[in-house]
């Protein structure tokens, strides 16, 4: 037994409150070294009548690690435990300090979750569960005014420049709404619609108007009610990490610097403003001098964005924020940005930009989500960049089940491409079929899936500003096939509850292998779901205890066969199938 | 190398901001496993130009692991970073996922500290760290005025049941503050002294009254001047957790049950309220009915108990809160609890009452020490039950150091006894060598040290009740060689620095050993500790490279010589000796 390779502490993903019953206990272990794990657990007031060894099952692993798992409902909601880990017949006990061969006489010096307080426990909107996002880049997906232009707009359709436009507004949003209700869209995120400068609008100007080139707050509202008339729901972007060089306030410094009744709204370490070998003297986005870095420390600029935060929700009715550059802004601000908006929506979506792991903010008292990029990662070190072989990519996603509450794993925010990355058919080098699987994992994994606009219809384009071109209104030129995959993936995902919230369970991930099996379940609802990431037809094997298997989905000349209890299926290069177990 | 055993997360104990330049790293290995650790680092927008590797140094260890650190002072308060792991010939790089041979070639799945935000930085408060706290228990400390005594009230000196009463009083402090300033006291703690009906007043009936036994708001105003004038700070209990049975609001919940405006004030889980089977049907401290469990989600219930926790601040002017089974009411209260008391008075210490492992409550946001009770054991361990030798020992704080932030170790509240565990001196069966030996420890140990009202003369007893017995007075009753051993540890503890927030390093702690030495060390102050643990005349041999060592205390027939480098210290059974190196 590697007592060195054991971890657990309370808190965090280790033992939370799930629900207002239920608490998720883990513990790590090297891998392929336990063979039983118990949870010893009482009540810390009731020790003798209340013990019990609840067993703990190994719910997933990477290249280091097995993580083991069990739920727990301590009837006076206060737990005190313990472990007793097993390996063959070695036994060994562990508590919070030390670990034992006997089981400790006393509570006293065990782990503890004191009390499940039910404002502690993270709660997230239910409705993201099932949510379909599309990602909408307002600048380039339709111009329905073209009255809104601006002076020097371009022709739709041509090449995207750093800082050229298109023309695209909000009142082209809501053309397309049957649009996106064909597609099965049932929520968008929108890049930044607030007044800026620029074509991302990240250097916002003003926070409370629209842009002028997008539309107005009355455009705004409806296209809010216009979506919840669809079904669908809006989250906006909340750039409050920085604002724009024109934003007031900062015209203000600039003008009149120390002298400025806003000085303290910014990190400014010497007056004036000015860039000395690059480096602003006030601190910035990157050493972006035209996104002056907002001092959310400060009670009236935390004020200010909360009445922001709070009026694009009361007001026009959205149903959430996504968050830019998250993780550069202050915890205590994201704590009282969580009051103000759940308490104006409790069903609001909060999602932060945080590209790393993330846990700092998923404990339920900030987010509800980040965007997911580790996902993506995964996901593309797989199927694009071949950097890991099927048994490392279930290592990979072992580790970020792993890492957070359970809440958090239910309503991520996964995605394979987006304004800040290149396109995915692109990264694919044009292979639809290698795009098609990584997107089979994205709609049949845990976590809301969010497409890129016109990713769905075979956009392509690299890195920042490529990934930014003009939709394809033509039906003549858009990727019909593409279109009518994602169509059918997400009609799938929404007629099988076991692909949002099911458990997940490897059956096949070979080391050095191309063929991804993996099973999710819920209740009696058994998918199972093959990823061919090979360039060569490839047959899986796979033994079952459950025979009876149809295919849901899959890429048209797949072959299926069933004896002796194992199914066989032959999927073509990079070919998948969704198969559902008879009940 | 073993890979399984090296543990680094960003926040908690294991990066975070020390100050508004500074950030501390940390990483944990197996014992003895790494011979150098380096940590790799940069600022993200600038990644060629500012990486550097900095040494991290072996700062404490414990049993099974290693535990390293470094500070970072990043130039645009931002970092990315790994680390470079070195056993002997063998080189590791870690990163956020994973361990490569190679070093990592961009900056983007590194660790990452994103921005040194002033608002998230722990800040405490510096008077703690040279604090000296006395605990006092007011109905046991000094009946000052007769005329409040309750009914049933005793003679003083009597033996303390679980429900009698002597009449102790808040006069009876006023009076005795002489004792204390003699004593070198500079901060009391006292238990509850809200209008309740208990000895120990842990019920609260009324959160805005002193207890008619004890005083009033006006005797409590008077006894805070009065510390006050003679630099003694006042911390109050804050007993939010549960209020007593005549609490207003439970009588009325009692009275009226579903139909009671405070009905949600508790957690009721069926009404009436009743105890079935010893369970009652809404929540409590342990089982005890007499103490409902206040529902702090609530926003009644909090605003109430905020505007109780900023009255004494603003009204009375106390100088923190000491918050009684603060482990079982959520965090979300304690963050806005300490945003009002730090607001009411940005010095005020918060004391939350934790008996296990505290990061969930130590990170900034909550409070800014515990009880540290696992120190208590510690040294219990080592003294007292023997179960820890000094090896054990030294191995017990290194982990407790390795585990929370260095902000929270320089203001912990450090204690060998209290109103809830056994006298030390009843603990050391009377033997006061063992009881001096345990509180040298405490004295030269980082954090504050604090004193149980008596232990100082001598007072004894077991668990509660006995721990509670009525303070000596009569001077001839005083064991006054205690008095004055603790006279001159606290007036030496004033006296070094290094002994309050100097560095400390274990020079002697062998396994099996009774011998302990260590060293603390702060700019060029450096102070040698000697502690006998062991109930023969003990000789004490160390390497120094520094010579001229002055005793600074120690018990009486020590002898010291100082040749080829090495000290020579004899020291009687359970003796000590804290030298002091000539600069």
């Amino acid at each position: 037994m590697l007592l060195e390779a054991i971890y657990h502490r309370p808190r965090l993903n280790w033992c939370y409150a799930y629900d207002r019953e239920t608490i998720h206990l883990r513990l790590r272990s090297k891998k392929n070294d336990l063979t039983e794990v118990f949870t010893y657990a009482g009540d810390k007031y009731a020790w003798e009548q209340e013990t019990a060894l609840i067993p703990m099952k190994k719910f997933v692993s990477d290249e280091m690690f097995d993580y083991w798992e069990c739920s727990v409902k301590p009837r006076f909601r206060r737990l005190k435990y313990a472990f007793l880990l097993q390996s063959g017949q070695e036994q060994m006990w562990m508590s919070e300090d030390e670990f034992t061969l006997t089981r400790p006489a006393t509570p006293n010096r065990l782990f503890e979750y004191p009390y499940i307080n039910p404002s502690d426990i993270f709660t997230v909107p239910e409705w993201v569960k099932n949510a379909i996002f599309y990602q909408i880049f307002p600048e380039r997906f339709a111009n329905g005014d073209p009255g809104n232009d601006p002076a020097n707009v371009l022709p739709w359709g041509g090449q995207p420049e750093r800082n050229n436009f298109f023309g695209g507004d909000l009142q082209g949003v809501i053309d397309h709404l049957d649009y996106l209700s064909e597609l099965g869209i049932s929520a968008i995120y929108f890049t930044p619609v607030f007044t800026a400068t620029t074509n991302h609008k990240y250097d916002t100007e003003d926070y409370t108007t629209i842009d002028p080139h997008f539309g107005d707050v009355d455009t705004m509202k409806r296209l809010v009610t216009a979506c919840h008339e669809r079904g669908i729901r809006v989250l906006l972007d909340a750039v409050f990490n920085h604002s724009g060089k024109t934003f007031a306030p900062f015209v203000d410094v600039l003008e009149k610097g120390e002298h400025s009744l806003y000085k303290d709204w910014f990190h400014v370490h010497t007056f004036p403003l000015e860039v000395i070998d690059g480096v602003p003297t006030y601190d910035t986005f990157a050493f972006e001098q035209a996104m002056p870095k907002l001092n959310t420390g400060n009670p009236e600029v935390r004020d200010y964005l909360l009445q922001v935060a709070q009026f694009w929700i009361t007001e026009v009715g959205i149903d959430g924020w996504r968050l830019d550059v998250a993780n550069e802004v202050d915890h205590k601000f994201w704590r009282e940005f969580r009051n103000v908006v759940k308490k104006a929506n409790p069903e609001a979506y909060i999602l932060g930009e945080v590209w790393n792991e993330s846990s700092s903010w998923l404990q339920g008292d900030q987010f509800d989500a980040v965007m997911n990029y580790p996902f993506t990662e995964a996901v593309l070190d797989f199927v694009v960049r071949r950097t890991l072989d099927a048994q490392g990519f279930s290592h990979a996603i072992g580790k970020q089940l792993a890492r957070y509450p359970q809440q958090a794993t239910e309503v991520a925010f996964n995605l394979l491409d987006s304004h800040d990355t290149p396109r995915l058919l692109t990264l694919c080098e044009g292979n639809k079929d290698k795009m098609k699987l990584a997107s089979v994992f994205l709609f049949t994994y845990t976590g809301t899936p969010c497409i890129f606009y016109g990713s769905e219809i075979g956009l392509d384009g690299g890195q920042d500003p490529a990934c930014r071109k003009c939709m394809q209104w033509d039906p003549l030129l858009q990727d019909r096939d593409l279109f009518m995959f994602f169509q059918k993936m997400i009609a799938l995902r929404k007629q099988l509850p076991s692909l949002r919230t099911g458990s997940l369970k490897f059956l096949m991930a070979d080391e050095g292998g191309t063929k991804l099996a993996y099973e999710r379940r819920l209740g009696d609802e058994i998918v199972l779901v093959l990823l061919n990431n090979d360039s060569t037809a490839q047959t899986f094997e796979i033994p079952l205890e459950q025979t009876g298997w149809m295919c849901a989905t899959g890429t048209e000349d797949m072959t299926l066969t069933e004896d002796n209890n194992t199914l066989q299926v032959k999927l073509s290069a990079y070919g998948y199938a969704i198969l559902k177990a008879n009940k």
